[in-house]
């Protein structure tokens, strides 16, 4: 069986800066592996949904990995709890959460400075508590998210957030339906907020998090409700392929997950800048010997782009760049797709509709006039979406059927 | 908010032509402004409709605009009446019409030599008679063209148009439907082309036209029944941008009508080669003042195109151009998108199914390889179909909320 390697950065494609003298990071002479591969082999801009669609992670990666969000998208929350390890039960209501930091009744960082110091114990704290009838399940993932899980009768997804997407006074939660489920679960989240602004509030963990400087975890956001009201057929049914998943942002691997993956937990693969590429890479390599598709995640692109710091993710695809260069993968594999799930240009900083570059090395392969950068993937051979790519790698190595004769 | 300039030139794509030594009118090196903008801005190819699909600019406009033309389109006739400031009644059937010259009962001209000498006169001699108990409202709008509209009841837009299409006897207008108001409809046009033949046959105009050396306008081409049978939802509702439109010809207006923009009249704009491009310029850009979409159309591209004349083409975009780089566009939008509704290449004298390029300058764009031609479009960002536009033009003035999370 040929082996494939499935690399998404997450938030990789960018717009020209001035910061990077009108260039995308990708473009980056630097970046000399990419270049080479791209060179000797296809690229082109993939629209991970569609024209002028600002992709999420979530839908995005489910069109790439072949299955329409239209169908398979039951909210983040449920992505979220999986890759959590956390086994949803039928009627959990389970949401991604976010720590952040409030003063004076109003959000001053909607991510806690992305510092994780001394989350687990305060997630602890809550985690396993009950709240009327329901219990609550709290779980840290990587830097200031986690998965927040509703278990209990008569619970509903049909709720607001209660994140304003902006420094300002966080929102009530209401229901988003007129019935006693959606009502009830809105309030013992509301009540849930208190507990937490209580008990963390003057926290010794805040204490220290103070003195070092990093912003207090003491309020948290909760968003993207979801229910795991049914499931698709496994990855390796629909297209003939063992799969495993390499990521460590909690999302991608409850994707996987959800997909029927196997899921591979690499020592210090850590869904931020600080991630063990080396260890990722190598482990990516190792699982050749069982499975026959590896999809392998990194995260931090994503988050660079979301604090506007172009430098950062140019440095950051440097270390990707050399780290895959270093392993040599492209011996390691059949087939090499490099690609993102949407753009996070940092001026804008937010996922945008911008197409991303893709790039396709190994067998059966041209070699086009393509590089992989976002420009010069134009001249490329692939305008395709997200959901066209699985049909593109069945196809390259040889595991597709003829339509027609 | 963010200021957006959609400026459609008609029938602006083409292909190589001798005439210009291999070259589109578009690839002149002359045209430096719309060089220099693509430069810095995003260019790609728009198939407006559907891969060989021949767009009428009714349908293509909808499409650009964001109305899918399967639903919104509704006859060619509404648009124009809507344009020439008619406001349609239920029941009203509207047509479009040109002028044309009849010589021994054989069309010698289709357009009449595109002048309008005399026109109005001409029409106000049949605008308000009626024809058994329906009122024939006639009026003219630029160079040969005008809408004609038969109120009254029982009528029906089920009719056959008398245009050939080309240089040969006129056809009999017939009904479409085996049913009275179709029948009674048809009746009536034959009446009223016979009673123009009478009334403008040896009209003094026609007598001084002929002094003139311009074709006489001694007939009537009547096609593009419709009816307003439904009103979609309004442009500002939809997208949430107060939007305005400045044209010269009905059709355009009208179109913009029909979607709720509103019509900004600008002495001199006069949907021919001889329009003021320096005063359309002019007021798009005060119009920044008071609307957030700015939809400019200048039409003289298409006329040249269906004339064959290259050339005069390649003179008439230097013309554009120039009053662009004199106005400095770029400095008065936040988004800037200039294309075409569709080909009319000079060497066809017809609309074509060929993309036209499209330029996207301005905020969260890449600088992507393209230029703003036919040929070089290809080397940029986008394959995109008409009704792409409005979302990818949402997403680039951050309007676009976040599918999946």
């Amino acid at each position: 069986m040929k082996k494939v390697l499935l690399l998404i950065m997450d938030g990789l494609g960018d717009v020209n800066s001035s910061e990077l003298y009108g260039r995308t990071p990708l473009q980056d002479e630097s970046l000399d592996y990419f270049k080479w591969l791209s060179k000797s082999g296809e690229t082109g801009l993939m629209t991970t949904i569609d024209y002028g669609v600002v992709p999420g992670s979530d839908v995005a990666h489910l069109a790439i990995l072949g299955y329409d969000p239209k169908k398979w998208y039951l909210g983040r929350g449920v992505y979220e709890a999986l890759g959590a390890g956390i086994e949803l039960k039928k009627g959990d209501i389970a949401f991604r959460v976010n720590v952040a930091t409030l003063k004076n009744n109003k959000i001053v960082d909607r991510r806690a400075g992305r510092n994780d110091y001394g989350l687990k114990e305060l997630f602890s704290l809550i985690d396993g508590i009950k709240i009327e009838d329901t219990e609550i399940i709290l779980k840290h993932t990587v830097e200031h998210r986690g998965v927040l899980v509703l278990r209990g009768k008569n619970l509903s997804p049909f709720v607001s957030e209660n994140d304003p997407h902006k420094e300002v006074k966080p929102k009530e939660i209401k229901p988003l339906k007129k019935d006693k489920s959606s009502e009830k679960t809105a309030k013992i989240l509301n009540e849930l907020l208190k507990k937490i602004e209580k008990l963390w509030g003057n926290h010794p963990i805040n204490i220290e998090r103070k003195k070092k400087g990093i912003p207090e975890a003491n309020y948290l956001l909760i968003r993207g409700a979801g229910t795991l009201s049914k499931k698709p057929i496994s990855f390796e049914k629909k297209f003939g392929l063992k799969a495993c998943c390499i990521a460590g942002g909690a999302l991608y691997k409850g994707i996987a997950k959800f997909l029927g993956f196997d899921i591979i937990n690499v020592p210090g693969a850590t869904g931020d800048k600080n991630t063990n590429l080396d260890n990722k890479i190598s482990y990516a390599i190792r699982a050749t010997k069982d499975y026959d598709f590896i999809f392998l995640h990194i995260k931090a692109t994503d988050s660079f782009g979301h604090d506007g710091k172009c430098k950062e993710k140019l440095e950051f695809l440097k270390k990707v760049n050399d780290t895959l260069k270093k392993h040599k993968i492209h011996l390691h594999f059949d087939l090499i797709i490099i690609t993102g799930d949407h753009s996070t240009p940092c001026i804008k900083k937010a996922h945008s509709s911008d197409p991303v570059p893709i790039l396709i090395y190994g067998i059966n392969t041209r070699k086009d006039k393509g590089l992989f950068n976002e420009i010069d993937a134009a001249l490329g051979t692939y305008r395709i979406k997200g959901l066209d790519l699985m049909n593109i790698i069945l196809d390259k190595i040889n595991k597709k059927e003829k339509y027609g004769s």
